[in-house]
Order: C-alpha cells, then sequence, then structure tokens
C-alpha cells in the first residue's frame, strides 16, 4: 500500500495524483468489504475520532461515523449547538480540548474557508476536512470521481461538467481540483451570476447553456441550488433558474448518447433536476451516497498510517 | 420459533394474533437477557440499524436505542432537527440516503400518518414504525400487551378500559387493535370530545364516565392528556379534566377489587393521574417501561430474521 | 483497592479525606491507561451508563463520554432539549424511566443545586453530580486536585488562590471543599460584589487584589467570567473586569517565582486570561483537560464497586 504524502485531508489542492489514485484504489477494497454480511474491520480499533461539526449536516456526518465504526474506531460526536463555541471560546481551544482527551483524528466541518487548515498547522491530530465554507469539501470530490471511474474506468481524457451554482459550492471547487489532476476535461456550466470569472484559470470551460454542456459531456454532475440562500434576493430566482437550467428526463434521453447523471444530494426535484431524470437509468445518485463511506473508509485508514 | 407474517412493523392492524403471540414470547425470553448480570446477546452482530426521527421522543428513542445494543446491532441517529429534510429533501430521497450506507433497519417516528407505510413500499430494509402521528404506535401497544399478560396472564375476555384523550392518541388505536385480537373486551373512556364516533366500528365499548370504567375493568390504561394541544383552546381544559376524569388512588382503593393501572408516559402527575395513584400498588407504569425494552428486542430480532 | 464511603458522587462536601485520596490514587493508574497505545479496559464491561443532561455541556459531557468509553461501558445520552422534560415529566419520572430501561449509572447535570442529592435519596443507581446549578462540580474539583498533585507534590500546606466569579461558580465551591480537606490553604479574590460574604467561615482567605493574590499563592485557579450573565447588567463589566482583575503572561513572569496556572475552561481570552498568559508555561490548563478522563475513569470505577 502506498502512503499519502500528507498527514491531513484539507482539500484536494494539496494532493497529487498519486495520493488520490491511493485513496480510490484503497476504498476499492473498502467497498467490497461493506457489502460483506460482516461489514466490518479491524484497522482502527483503539484510534478515537472526533465528528466536529460546527455546522449542521446529515449525509455526511452519517457517512463519517459509519466510515468510521465500520473500521472499529471509538467515535465521539460534537456538535456546536449548545456547546462552549457558544460561550466564546475560540476554535484552537475547542479543538485542543477535545485533543487533550486523547482523540486521535479530527473530522471537521465549519463555515469558514481554510478552518481545518488553520488548525492542521497547530494541532498534533490527523484533520480530515468534512467541508469548509465555500472552499473545499475533498471527500465528496473523491467519492464523485470514484463513482466516475467506477462506471467509466479511467478519467484521462473524460468530459465532465458541472451544472450549477458554482460560486457558493465547495463541491465544485474540489471537483474541478480532483478532475483536472486525474486528467479530465471539467466544464462548469450555470447562469452567469453564479459562475466566477476565475474559474478559467484553473483550466475549465465556462458555458451557460445546459443543453449545450449536456451534449459534451460524459458526466453531469448536477449540484444543489440552496433553498436557504433564496432568502436573500438573488438572480435567477427559483422558477427561472428551473425552467432555464434544470434537467428533465427527456433531456437526457434525446442526447443520443450514454450519459451519467451525478448528484451530492440533498435534491431539489424540480429545481436543478426533475424526478423522472432523478430516478432514471443514467442517474448514480445512490452509488455516490454508497461509495461515500468507502472512500471515507480509505481516507481515515490512510491518514492513520500517517 | 415460528416467524412473522410481515417484513416490517408498520402497526398492530396488519398483525395477525399468531405475529402478536410470537412477538410476546420471544420478549419473555429477552427480559430474561436484560435482567442477567451480562445484559447483552450477539444475535443481531453485523446489522446496522437506523433510528430516524423526525419527530422528538425521549423514551421511545431511548428504549429503541437500548434494545439496538443489547443485540449487538450497530446504531446511528439520525433526528430531523438540523437534518437534510429542513433543506427540502423528500422523505423518500432521505431513507434511501440512509440506506444506500447500508444500514439494514430503520426505526422511524415521524408526525404524518402512513409515512413508514409509504416507505415499507419503497425501500428493501425492514421498517418499525415508532409512532407516525396520531395513527400507531405498535410497540408502545405489544408492551403494554405484555405487561398486562406477565400480570394476568392470557388476556382473552379480561377487561381493559382506555381512558383519556382517545381521538389525538396513536397509542389508543395501536391498543385497541393489539387487545382486540387477543381477544380482549375494550372501553375506551374519556370527555365527548376527545372520543372519535367511529370507535364502536372497531368493537369497542365507549362510556364517558370514568367511575364506571374503573368498575369495569380489570386494567385501566389511562393516556397523557397532552399539554401542547391546550395552547390551542378546547374543551375541556386541564382543570376541567383533571376534575372529571382525573384518577386518584383513593378512587382505586374504594373500587374493592384488584386493578391495575398503566400509562404510557410521560405521566402529568396531577392531571390525568394523581401522584398518589400514579406510585400506588396498582401501578405497573415502570414495568411497561422495562418490558419496552424486551419487546423491542423481540421485534428488532425477529424481523431480521425475514 | 480501598472502597469509597459513598454510593454516590453528589458533591465534595460529603466525601472524606480517605476517599479524596483513593480517587486520585486510581486516577494514577487510568492516566497510564489512556496514554497507552491501548486506552481501554473491560473494567465496566456490562454496566450501562446513561448521560442525563438537563444542561447544555461540551467538555464535561464528552470527558464523561470518553471516561465511560475507556471503561468499556454502554453509554446512552440523554439531553433535555426535546425531551419528556418539555412534557412536564417530572425530574424523578425521568430518571425513574431511563432507570426501569436497566441503565445501571446516571451521571447528571442540572441548573438546580440538589438536584442529584434528591434523585440520589429515591433511586438505586449510582448518581454522578456532573454540575448542580451554582453548588458543585466535584469531578471538576478532583480533576483540579490532581493536577495540582502532579505537579506540586501532596498539597498540604500548598497556596492556592481561586480568582473570578466566586459567587456564581460551582468549581469555586468544590474547590474549596476539595482543597480544605487535603490540608491546603485557600484564597478567593474577586471583585467584592462576586465574592459571597459567608466564604470566610469555610476556611478561606479573601482578597480584592488580583496581585496580592498571585503573590501569595503557589497555584492561580483563574475561573470563567460568563459572558451569558452580561446579558443582565451588573458590576464589573467585562472590561473593567479585564482591567482590574485580568491576568497576563508579564504578571505572572513579574512574580519572580514559580506559579501553576489553572483554568476550567471554556477560556474567555483577553478577559479573566490574556492569551499570552493561557499559553505560557506556567499553564497547566490543557493538563486539566486530560486529567478530566482518568478522573471520571476513577470515579465511575470506583462508584460501580460499591
Amino acid at each position: 500500500m502506498t502512503k499519502l504524502s500528507v498527514r491531513h485531508l484539507l482539500g484536494i489542492k494539496n494532493l497529487n495524483e498519486n495520493d488520490i489514485q491511493t485513496i480510490l484504489e484503497t476504498a476499492t477494497q473498502f467497498k467490497e468489504v461493506i457489502n460483506r454480511p460482516i461489514k466490518k474491520v479491524p484497522s482502527l480499533r483503539d484510534i478515537t475520532i472526533a465528528n466536529v461539526f460546527f455546522e449542521n449536516s446529515t449525509r455526511t456526518r452519517l457517512s463519517f461515523e459509519l466510515a468510521e465504526k465500520r473500521l472499529s474506531a471509538d467515535v465521539v460526536n460534537f456538535s456546536a449547538s449548545g456547546s462552549s463555541v457558544k460561550k466564546g471560546e475560540t476554535l484552537l481551544d475547542t479543538v485542543n480540548n477535545i485533543l487533550a482527551m486523547k482523540v486521535d483524528m479530527i473530522v471537521m466541518r465549519h463555515s469558514s474557508p481554510g478552518a481545518p487548515h488553520y488548525l492542521a498547522d497547530r494541532i498534533a491530530a490527523n484533520v480530515v476536512n468534512a467541508g469548509d465554507g465555500t472552499h473545499e469539501h475533498p471527500t465528496q470530490a473523491l467519492l464523485d470521481a470514484f463513482s466516475m471511474k467506477e462506471k467509466l474506468g479511467d478519467l484521462a481524457g473524460k468530459k465532465i461538467a458541472i451544472i450549477g451554482d458554482i460560486t457558493h459550492s465547495r463541491v465544485a471547487l474540489s471537483n474541478i481540483f480532483c478532475l483536472r489532476k486525474l486528467g479530465a476535461e471539467v466544464m462548469v456550466c450555470g447562469p452567469s451570476t453564479l459562475i466566477p470569472k476565475h474559474l478559467a484559470e484553473l483550466g475549465v470551460k465556462i458555458s451557460h447553456d445546459v443543453k449545450q454542456a449536456l451534449q459534451w459531456c460524459d458526466v453531469a454532475n448536477v449540484l444543489r441550488i440552496q433553498l436557504e440562500r433564496q432568502q436573500i434576493k438573488y438572480f435567477p430566482s427559483l422558477r427561472e433558474y428551473a425552467l432555464f437550467f434544470g434537467i428533465s428526463k427527456a433531456m437526457l434521453d434525446d442526447l443520443g448518447k450514454e450519459i451519467v447523471l451525478m448528484h451530492p444530494g440533498p435534491i431539489n426535484r424540480g429545481v436543478e433536476l426533475s424526478s423522472d431524470a432523478a430516478d432514471s437509468r443514467h442517474s448514480i445518485i445512490l452509488d455516490q451516497v454508497e461509495n461515500g463511506v468507502a472512500v471515507r473508509m480509505a481516507v481515515l485508514y490512510l491518514l492513520a498510517q500517517q
């Protein structure tokens, strides 16, 4: 088993291609494990992992927790609501307190971009970034790449369109880094108000026409339009978005080619995807969820070897 | 060990008498287990159970969690607060996501009647209804029947009065189904505003006189008057309810016969029961709680064999 | 191994010196355990512990949970938010319900002084007080004493200053009881509005001059000024407090002697302690956190033998 070049998983940006391949290959083995009748391995017995979530999360927290339990780690959960964070404690003090209780790894979600990087420079434990604001969400990008490879094989030269609100999406940024390192071509597609100008510097194509993007790509990774952002007025509205960028099963069937449909969830059915598209034969959305546990097992396992 | 005729525990309505007896007999064995110094059995090792509570709960969630841990299952808890449900995800998507992470059974509480039935038709995992709105709460009815049998033996011909707010109670409905299938006679008793007219069709007697009900029955299963409903004005008020339907120890002692007093909790002392009644020799309220763990172990164990 | 004279840990007030020494010596052994690669012992296998927190807590709840898991106990967590407590259930009913589910020990935090004592008189399980209002927080005092002994040896004759809001602090009261029983001299120091008059009866010195207190003591145990109390206007304000009672590294360095700096956390950096003081070589704040797990293991272990 190759080792990773990093002690933390802070983002995809600072991984090299070999790190990514090592994680994906290790995840293949763990995917076999979680599909056996006995879904556990003793790999991280005697390792204690704290899931420290300063932002609410369902699927990511649950996916990490299951990955940890499948590895036989001891798991403690810490959420910000009702915690000392509310009492004015600094992030570093909070985490140092948790670590002083002999915790070996920290899985952290935080609303501030860079929060896990700040920590990683200052603490001894391994840090896994489970999402830092609008910055990166590296395990999501890795499970997306794993799911694409499972369907299409080697990603070099494959065409991936990321469609939706690119500006506010940590999933988009981590996907771009990951796919570019694996040699794929990447296009981002969405309304011009939701695509930052600097993306071209990352070597991605930009489109504002969803039909063009679908025509171009092998994989459409469709992002969630965040309902909660609609409380502040912005353009386009949900109805406008659904009208101009929403994807239906008919649109996919009419392409006259194979296309893989992905979504990191939770889906807003009727906004970015119609219900029949989400449930169509093109969709590998639930495979992504399953693969998420295997990929997170691989990340935790590999970091624990460092 | 007989098998159940169902793959899910959605309600008592769709169980046959043999199913109920099988669960109660299996629970007898598990009650021995939880009273041993070593309270665990390895029966559900390698089974992962998610407790998915879309409504708050204390005792039911804790009772299921302990039942699962006594069976050596892996347990993950999911609550709706701060979850993707708030982000507009559908119930089916939420549950399918949890299942894609290789969860074997779902224990669910939901505010909508029929929510677990909707799911059971659409997913592969076993579903246990831990309360669906004002509809059913089958494990409560089973633990109530278990507790009655423990005290009185065979329930055929026994007389059970269910006293309180029948209209808004999932406990009442599940109890009626369960007790009728076991051959008991059932009376519901409460103010006419809190008893739905259609109940007579289920073969139960109706009374609006608590003294008459107590005189008639072998078991009084007293339901909680829900304080939170008092925020909307309704008749009777808590004070009126306590005055006309509240049960005191003196009332029980004066009956000149043995009577078994039950309550599903949480008790509003001074409303539906006086404190001295709740703590009297008639009461088996804490036995119900203990039996709840054993009955839930039986349900989970039997469904896992299906 | 000596036994304790008590069945519960309700406070330091009702422990004798021998109890305290037994806990501290047992904690020494558990501190070795949690610093081994294998941090677990099977001591409390088959014991079920419920953490019942009616008040929010981060570090204390997490520290107890880790202590319980290191002892191989089964752990269930119960928090008041969204629980039956909100539905009008009494404290005793809530706890009796938890115990009826075959829980062996209760670790409880409650906002009312005396709540754990009330329970201990009425239930069979061992009760550990994890903080009752402004009354006692015995495990904090024990871990503080453990940390002082680790640094200074026998505490008889040692001089300890407790600095801050003494009136509203359960940590202060438990510390005073513990340190006096171990033969230490204790001074409390703070603004006169934050020191209750009756403290002199407990055999402690009182000072309103933080420099005098630092000059006098071997250990400065600095308490948190509770930001949340600032919502009601009181004297002094945070700025005034920081100005007159805040402790900086320079103040400690200028003493011309060794001094040990402690704080129960969470720290308000810039209020009661400057950042450089909290991080200085004088500080053993993170040792306190580590020792907390070992001390709580000792308490749980010893009570389980009773």
